[in-house]
């Protein structure tokens, strides 16, 4: 290419400002990355984030809405995600999660094949039951 | 490019069906991610998946041997691979992993450079000492 | 393309031969990926790997500092990182990496977007209170 591609940071109008200096996601060329998202509902001014909440299925469910509003802000859907990382707190909790995940990707009507995944057992900080992130490749 | 590049569901003949909607691998133009493997034995038809095992170094090479069966299904082989991330649950494997990464990939006969690699500890399933996921890049 | 692209191992002369068949990072075409680093100290010749430290500024710094070097190695800068995985073992220590990572990308004058970034609570082996991994993409 004979131009330099730009980095650009994906910055949907439900988000807050990140507390560091790192981005929601990024998009250049056509990858995508979207960052650790977790189940914070859409940001109110001046106010702290709060987690969606209090139960899994709640946060899960936010936790989606924010991820796919990071694709949707650099051009891509679900349907260009390669790879999601889903991090969860408590090993119990791995068959509750499948259950909305699977009724949930069901409702988004994927036209391409799902995601590669890898889900593993973290900690996270106090309030939060899910983090996910997810790699896109648009074409 | 002019025509949108299909992403292509990678599911080796010795993998059951992913418990969820999510694909064991996936490809992309150049791109292929695979998802968290572990060391399933084949799939059997009507059985629940088994680990290889009890010991680490069964699980470890089955679990090789399943990212390599993604890998070869999206016309890949370990050469192409960028970066392979291992999961433990236990510190103490560590020393004991790595006699075995390094043996299973001296047999490789690796001929571009290895992957780069990150090894954590986390939490897994019952039963499960070892996880890895792995992207590669064809070309 | 018309020929293989070949992928290269990144080895700064500040980092010790890795202890396993893996790199300290990769890079093949426009894709560099760097394997999880931590706090070691540029390598000494005939010594084990030693961490800085032992407080998490300066282990932190160091792993800044490592992942910086395989960058470089590659032709690349913090600019060109669209993923930085950060991997802490203690979720007391979110707030001050916070401010550590704030304050050492403000000094490196990023010309683009800051990189999407995961941060969660694993194990690592004892005396390492901070591992990072990077996705880059040049062009």
């Amino acid at each position: 290419m004979t131009a330099k591609t730009a980095k650009t940071a994906l910055t949907p109008s439900t988000h807050t400002t990140p507390p560091a200096k790192f981005s929601h996601g990024v998009r250049k060329g056509n990858i995508l990355q979207v960052a650790g998202q977790v189940g914070f509902l859409p940001a109110v001014a001046g106010q702290a984030p709060t987690p969606a909440g209090p139960t899994l299925r709640e946060q899960t469910l936010q936790t989606f809405a924010n991820v796919k509003a990071i694709l949707e802000e650099g051009g891509a859907s679900w349907d260009d995600v390669m790879m999601m990382r889903v991090y969860l707190t408590d090993v119990d909790h791995f068959a509750e999660m499948n259950e909305i995940y699977n009724t949930y990707f069901a409702e988004q009507d994927l036209k391409q094949a799902p995601a590669a995944r890898t889900t593993v057992y973290v900690g996270l900080p106090k309030g939060l039951l899910i983090e996910i992130d997810a790699l896109a490749v648009l074409g």
